[in-house]
């Protein structure tokens, strides 16, 4: 179980480093093909849509993603797991004189696939953070 | 299996049930103590948190909640669960003309003790619906 923990910690600063470097294929091999992203407000996202915005905001004039991830809360159930997480993302948008800064908590659902953890369902409670 | 989602289906009935009844106590029961909620923007509560929010929504200036909840996926792993909920809260207010609506998904983490299903984590993504 200790190592399922470290195992899934490093799925998050992987999952981070792919953000930051902008590298979808990286992070589409991270979650399941049924992951489900939930947001504030209605939406859901699966993998392709996950996949088409990912690309959408890659090339020259992506933003810039820095993010920093504190994990709250792991807890193994077999091949399950579920994580709770303290995120702070800033995206540099280019020709935006300032950076947009989301911060919130997510929890998420993770399942281990052929040894593998990957993510499953995501609700990400991140709000845009004003004044700064 | 089958068993189990029947008696967490029966949790949210009631869960409903008590919101609009402003029944505090109930609520409380349907948790476990070590309960986390998390909404949009960073707020965590727990317990003695809700406790106090919904007891403060109590009595005769109380707002009148009327919701309606359509679970989209329950998954049980042993003696935990998780499910995905689409839900719509609509609170009336005294002396408020028109009535608040919000919408949105819940991701909750469920817990069986003493062979009772109670609520332990939960991602609440409701957000107002505006134009209505």
């Amino acid at each position: 179980m200790q190592q399922d923990q470290e195992e899934i910690r490093q799925l998050v600063s992987k999952w981070m480093a792919a953000t930051k470097a902008g590298d979808t294929e990286t992070l589409l091999s991270l979650m399941s093909d049924d992951v489900v992203f939930l947001v504030p407000g209605g939406i859901v996202m699966h993998k392709a849509e996950f996949a088409a915005a990912a690309r959408s905001q890659s090339g020259p004039n992506a933003p810039a993603f820095e993010g920093t991830s504190e994990i709250q809360e792991i807890k193994i159930l077999g091949d399950w797991a579920f994580m709770w997480t303290k995120l702070v993302v800033v995206a540099n948008v280019p020709g935006n004189a300032r950076p947009v800064k989301r911060a919130g908590h997510t929890l998420s659902i993770l399942r281990r696939q052929n040894g593998k953890w990957v993510l499953a369902r995501d609700a990400n409670l991140l709000a845009p953070v004003s004044g700064e």
